[in-house]
C-alpha cells in the first residue's frame, strides 16, 4: 500500500473498537500495521454484528489492512517472539499499539529493556486501573442522563461507541506525536490514555464541567434539538422526519426565507420584545419558533421542499434507519471515492470504506480486506522477525504458531 | 509551554468543535498554536454554554493554550497578514487547520503560492460542498433511529458532538502525518476530510454497512443494552440506575459470580438449551438474563454491592446527571492530574482538562487558559510577521487588528 505513512511499521496488540481503529487508521494512511493475536482470535474475533455463518462483520471493518499474525501468548517462546516482533530494529518501526491489559513481560519497562527507543501507546480503562468500556463511561460522565426528550426522567444511552473512537483517534495521534519527537531527540516513551479520562476531558472542553461549577446548572434532555442556538426535527407530512438547522444568523436566515416565514418570526420578536438574532434567544425561545415552523414542515413533503432547500445552502438532513441510509444515500456508496466493492473472505463482496482523508500528494487509497486470522504469520516470522525457514517450520509443528 | 511537540507551530482559522479541538490537543501537546479570527470574533465566540454576563464557557473550553489574533478579513491588507502567519517561514510551521469555508485567498492553491510546502488541514461538511453540521449527519447515517428505548419509533439524537470529536481528532492525525511526510519528501499538501465522510466510514468500520448488505437487517432500538453481547442497566432499591457490562466471558462469569446467579443462569441455560458463554447467545436471550438480574439489583442499593463489584473487577457503572457527575466523582476533580483549578479571564476559577495523554518523556502539563480574543495580536505581527513596531502601530490604528 502506499500513502503518507509508507515505511512506518506499527504493531497492534488489542481488540474491540478503539485500538483496533488506531491501527487500522494507520494501515489506510500506509503505514505496515501487524495485529498480533492468540492462536483462536482475540476477545473481539466474533464480536457481533457477525454473517449467519459467525463471521465478525465487526472484525472484518475495524482490521482492514493489517497483517494478521496468530502466536500462543502463554508459551514462553511465543511471547519471545511478540517482543521480537515488537522491537524489531528499523528506524521507522519501534511503535506499539495496545488496549490489552499488560503485565510483566508486555508493559514498557521490559519492552523497552529490548529497544530503549520504543514508543508504546496503551489505552487504559481508567486512571485507578479499572477496566472500563464505553458503556460504562458514558452513563458516568452524564450525557445519557441529558438524552432523549425532553421531560423525560429514563437516561438513554448512544448507540454509536463514540468514546471508543475518539479515544482510537487519539491514540493515532499520539502514536505520531512521539514518533516525531523520537526522530528529533532519539528518545522513546509511553503514551498512556484512559478511556475516562477521554471523556473527562472532553467534558471540560465542551463547557459542561464549567455550566455546573460557574453557573450552578444542570442541563435538562432538549429532545433533538441543536442546544444553545435553534436546530429542531419535525415531522413532514409523509410521516419523514427532518432535521432543520438555524446555528449561525445565516442559517436561520436562510430557513425563515426559504419557508416564507420571515414575518411571522418577526411578529413573534416583537413580541417576544427581543431580537431572535441572538443565538441564545432562538435557544431560549426554541418551543414558540417551533409553533411557528411547525405547520409548514407538516404540510409538506421533504421531496416537496427539498430542492429549494438545497438551492438556499440550508443546512438539513432526514432521519433514516441504517438499511435506509446504505440503500439511499450515494454517500454510502462506490459513488463515493470514499468507499469500494470488495470482497472480504468469508463473507462475501460489500462496499467498503477506505480512509476518509484525502491527501492530494498521495491520492486515495482503495480499501484493503482484513486479513484472515494468521494469514501472515510465516511472513511476518521471515521478514520482521528474520528466522530462518526452519525455524518457523518448528514453530508451526509445535503448535506455538498458527497460519491462516 | 514544553510538551512533544514543542517547536511546531499550526496556524488555525475555525469555529464550533472539530477543529478548534485539534488545535487545542495540538497546542496540548505543545505546539505553538495561533488561532486567528475576525475582529469581533468568529461564529462560535458567544456559543452555548455561555456564563450569565454572556461569556462562552464553550469557547474558552475548545480554545486553550493557543494564542489569539483578531483581524478584518474583509480588509485586504488583513488578508495578506493572515497570508504571511500562515506561510511564515519555518521547518516546523507552514501547518494549517481550518473547518471555514476557504475560497479565493485562503484556499490551498493561493496559499501554496506563499509557501510550497504548506500542509493544510481542511474539515469540510460534505464531499458535495454541502454544509453539514453533527445534528445533521447523524440522522442522515441512521443513528437515532438506532438510539432509544426498545419498540420505540421516535428518533433520538446524541448529545454529544461526537462526529465533530472524531473528526477534529482526526485532522490532528492528518496534519501530523502530512508533515511527517513533508519531513521526509519535502513535499506540502493539501489533507481534505468531510465530516458524513468520517461518519460514512464509521459506519462500515463498525460492520454496520457489512450488516445490511450481508445480512440484510436493519438494527432495531436496544434500550441501553450492549450491542452483541451482555450488558443491560438495572434501576436499585433506591432507585439508582447502574449499568452492568458482561461483554467478556470473564466479566460475564465475574457477573454472575459477584450476584450469586451462576446457578439460576445454569437453569436458565437447560430451559434454553443454549449456553449462554456464547456472546451472541446472551445478546439473543437478554431479556431472559435480564429477568433473572433485575430482582437481584432491585432489592439493593449501589452503595450495598459497590464494594463487591469492584473487588471482583466487574466492569459497571452508575448512571448521574452532568451536574451529580461533576459533584461526585474525582475523576472529575484536581484530584485527578488530569485537572488543574485555574482562572479563566472574564469567567472564573473552576477545574479545567489538560491533555488526556500522558507522555513519558515530557510529563504532564497543566491546563493553559484560552486567550482574550486578540490577546496576541501584537506580539504574533511582531514574532511570526516580523513588522516593524511603527507597522503594527497603523495596522492597530486603521483598525486592521485588534488587541484584547
Amino acid at each position: 500500500m502506499m500513502g503518507v505513512l509508507k515505511g512506518m511499521r506499527v504493531v497492534e496488540g488489542s481488540a474491540f473498537v478503539a485500538i483496533p481503529l488506531a491501527g487500522m487508521t494507520l494501515a489506510q494512511m500506509g503505514a505496515d500495521v501487524i495485529r498480533f493475536d492468540r492462536l483462536e482470535g482475540g476477545l473481539d474475533y466474533t464480536r457481533w454484528p457477525v454473517t449467519q455463518d459467525g463471521r465478525s462483520l465487526f472484525w472484518a471493518g475495524l482490521n482492514k489492512g493489517k497483517r494478521s499474525i496468530a502466536i500462543d501468548m502463554k508459551n514462553p517462546r511465543g511471547r519471545e517472539l511478540i517482543t521480537e516482533i515488537i522491537c524489531a530494529p528499523g528506524e521507522d518501526a519501534g511503535l506499539f499499539l495496545t488496549n490489552l491489559r499488560v503485565r510483566g513481560w508486555m508493559d514498557y519497562e521490559t519492552l523497552s529493556t529490548h529497544r530503549p527507543d520504543l514508543v508504546m501507546v496503551s489505552l487504559l480503562g481508567d486512571r485507578h486501573g479499572r477496566p472500563a468500556v464505553d458503556y460504562t463511561v458514558n452513563p458516568s460522565v452524564g450525557f445519557p442522563d441529558a438524552t432523549g426528550p425532553e421531560g423525560s426522567t429514563d437516561p438513554v444511552a448512544h448507540v454509536l461507541p463514540a468514546w471508543d473512537c475518539i479515544a482510537g483517534n487519539m491514540a493515532v495521534s499520539g502514536l505520531l506525536a512521539a514518533e516525531r519527537h523520537r526522530l528529533r531527540t532519539g528518545a522513546g516513551q509511553s503514551v498512556e490514555l484512559t478511556l475516562k479520562d477521554v471523556a473527562a476531558a472532553m467534558l471540560g472542553n465542551l463547557g459542561i464541567i464549567g455550566e455546573v461549577a460557574v453557573n450552578g446548572v444542570d442541563r435538562p434532555k432538549g429532545g433533538n434539538a441543536l442546544y444553545g442556538a435553534y436546530g429542531q426535527d419535525f415531522v413532514c407530512a409523509d410521516g419523514e422526519r427532518v432535521m432543520v438547522i438555524g446555528l449561525t444568523e445565516r442559517q436561520w436566515r436562510g430557513l425563515l426565507k426559504v419557508t416564507g416565514m420571515a414575518d411571522r418570526m418577526a411578529a413573534l420578536e416583537l413580541e417576544l420584545g427581543e431580537s431572535l438574532s441572538d443565538e441564545g434567544a432562538r435557544w431560549r425561545h426554541r418551543a414558540r419558533i417551533t409553533q411557528v415552523l411547525a405547520p409548514w414542515f407538516a404540510s409538506r413533503a421533504p421531496a416537496e421542499f427539498a430542492e429549494a432547500f438545497e438551492a438556499a445552502g440550508i443546512t438539513w438532513s432526514t432521519f433514516r434507519s441504517f438499511a435506509r441510509a446504505v440503500r439511499e444515500d450515494p454517500d454510502l456508496s462506490p459513488e463515493n471515492p470514499l468507499f469500494s466493492e470488495l470482497d472480504q473472505p468469508g463473507i462475501g463482496r460489500y462496499a467498503v470504506p477506505g480512509s476518509p482523508f484525502s491527501f492530494s500528494a498521495e491520492g486515495r487509497e482503495p480499501p484493503v480486506p482484513a486479513p484472515a486470522l494468521g494469514q501472515h504469520t510465516e511472513e511476518i516470522l521471515a521478514d520482521v522477525v528474520r528466522l530462518p525457514e526452519g525455524e518457523i517450520g518448528r514453530l508451526f509443528d509445535e503448535g506455538i504458531v498458527k497460519g491462516a
